[in-house]
């Protein structure tokens, strides 16, 4: 079994971890900011001394690809380089840097194959400058309408497509990862969740991405001065949203099989202490890889009483997505490799979305976890080992030099 | 018994009704904005026109004075000019042009008084613009001190101050109302709760403001991406604060006597439809006449479960006030006025704060409710019928033209 160097991808992670520091300790590297072309620019100025030839799609992916000893298309690689606003430095950025140091032991070491091998940095994986999140693997595989997707602006007015103009980033339509020159992608990402953190398993054998549904739940009451308005003729928007936060946690915490579920976001009008809520809306994010329990989940939201406290309620569904499942022998490869260099694994889901789900739809994918400390992301102190992060990134080159030799 | 002008006081209310009109069919007019600034140059205009001298303090409170046959200090009535963000049409302003019907009927009818009356406009008695509320009542009586006032600046950077200057506002110190010149203080204003118009009485002779208390109560959990952290390991704060928000509810809604309470404002942190809200604070406003009630609402929120739902909660007092009491004498002159001129009535307190209340601690004061139907305040809907805006403004003549020919 081959492995890659703990020292390198050290160095790695400490050099990216400068692309967006920000005053709060975390990473803020929104997709196309300066931080975020400097990180990719990093990355082709060093697949460029490894002797690689890098190019970049429409969509601003870019690719280093490695020749293979024959003209066949090969295995990709690869994550996203853009972060949340004062997220950490290991989400995304660790699966662009594995993949590197993957193609550095290969060049370091002497290991030709016979097919290509490639790496690729997903351009605006977390949809926060300009949603949606995933924007150009979802574009590659027909989820979105390319002009669409330009035509997104963020707050400063900015569009999608101006960014990348601005960035040097809008490149070749016929570079895009598709069929003709890939035969697999892999995909490693920290976890994002305590699981493997607590069982101190190294690696996580991704099988798919669960579903999820997000709805808006509004609840519409009547405005009145705090001071003057009795408490029997109170129609109060938010008593009445706390007693369905609470109805929907309670009840969905029964739902067999154990869906995870979050009312994240909140927002009171007019939201003066004086004034007794008029409008209260707030989300609902819930998931589970099985469509049975995801139907038992919009159940309990259509059962909710429509006239609470006096109050009027309504739900929308705001998107959903149902359960991805990556390609089972990918997975395979992927559990082989990590048991032959015996670090402990286990198959799982992944609850967050990534580019691997959407590839999926055109080539077979598959995804390899490596533990978050605490279950932290999204936030300065999302952390992994750097054993772990080494472990995966052995577990990666392995699998990808075994689909590389592939017949 | 003397009437006022029920066609004159529907000119005034559309007249005025335009200054500060905002597209939502309410009235935005912030203290000192040009609306504001427009609204009591009009009024000024009027009373110039009716031969009355208009002075401006230093705090840009606007005195119109007629004169009465002896230089004795006299009785005065006002109410404020500017409103809240989408407001309605008779919050404040009824009170200064019920005062400018009264001068304007005693002019027009001929009635000299042995002393003086005086209409005031107060600045800034909403605090939406410039907090806090009652800003310039406070200063004159005390509560606040001037030049801390002078700069507290708006969302625009603005200061108090410059926005007096520039609205020619700043007027001579020695025209503050006191009682060197004032023997009592009337404020007509509506209701902004539904009882007057649900008893179907024409007139509230309010006999004092109720104490109120505002509490922030803060809950700590922590956050944690919405798809990858299990259950039951989560410390939403949401949740937890949705818990405690119908707790607070139904405990204080217990509290004999009832108190009227309100979380009327609430934040999250991070507020993101994908994260667990890590930190969640609303506000608690809680009012009654009778201070063993407020103890015991103090009480219930000191004995809330400190660490809910796996969270923590914190709790802080922003600021309180004691129930005022206006003068007895002064409302047994406004409900015997009421009586006499047939109008049904009733003994009152308010909930909402006003000018009188501060102004009660230097001179005797109080106030005359008129009915808000259905109780709306502070929203475009807001509205009194033109008959009990006349019969309030008549109660509030005959009360006036007794205190000014008292001995």
């Amino acid at each position: 079994m081959r492995r890659t160097s703990k020292e390198r991808l050290a160095e790695k992670i400490a050099c990216f971890g400068n692309f967006g520091a920000d005053e709060r300790g975390g990473i803020t590297r929104l997709s196309l900011s300066p931080a975020a072309l400097d990180a990719c620019a990093e990355f082709r100025r060093r697949c460029v001394d490894l002797g690689l030839a890098v190019r970049c799609d429409d969509m601003g992916n870019i690719y280093a690809v490695k020749q293979g000893a024959e003209d066949l298309p090969g295995p990709a690689m690869g994550s996203h380089a853009d972060s949340v606003v004062n997220g950490g430095n290991y989400d995304g950025m660790l699966g662009v840097l594995a993949a590197l140091e993957v193609l550095e032991t290969m060049v370091g070491d002497g290991i030709s194959t016979r097919r290509p091998v490639s790496a690729v940095i997903w351009t605006n994986e977390e949809g926060v400058r300009f949603p949606p999140a995933m924007m150009s693997s979802g574009v590659l595989t027909g989820k979105f309408d390319k002009s669409a997707v330009l035509a997104v602006r963020d707050s400063d007015g900015v569009s999608f497509g101006e960014a990348l103009s601005a960035g040097g980033r809008q490149g070749d339509r016929a570079a895009r990862l598709s069929p003709a020159t890939c035969t697999a992608y892999l995909e490693l990402h920290i976890e994002q969740g305590p699981v493997l953190d607590e069982s101190g398993e190294s690696v996580g054998v991704v099988q798919g991405v669960v579903g999820m549904c997000n709805y808006t739940i509004s609840v519409f009451g009547q405005a009145g001065h705090a001071g003057s308005t009795p408490m029997s003729r109170r129609r109060d928007a938010l008593y009445a949203a706390a007693g369905i936060i609470r109805r929907l946690h309670d009840e969905l915490g029964r739902i067999e099989g154990g869906p995870v579920f979050t009312c994240g976001h909140i927002e009171c009008r007019p939201n003066m202490h004086t004034i007794i809520p008029e409008e209260v809306s707030f989300s609902l994010d819930a998931r589970h890889r099985d469509p049975d329990v995801m139907r038992r989940v919009v159940g309990v939201i259509a059962a909710l009483p429509r006239e609470p406290d006096g109050c009027r309620v309504e739900y929308r569904e705001e998107w959903s997505r149902k359960t991805t499942l990556f390609d089972p022998a990918l997975a395979a490869v992927v559990k082989r490799n990590a048991d032959a260099l015996g670090y402990a694994n286990r198959f799982m889901f992944s609850g967050p979305g990534h580019d691997a789900q959407y590839v999926q739809d055109m080539l077979p994918a598959a995804m390899i976890f490596v533990p978050s400390i605490g279950g932290r992301s999204h936030c300065p102190d999302e952390n992994t080992s750097l054993d772990d992060c080494r472990n995966g990134a052995d577990v990666l080159l392995n699998a990808v030099l075994e689909l590389a030799d592939a017949q």
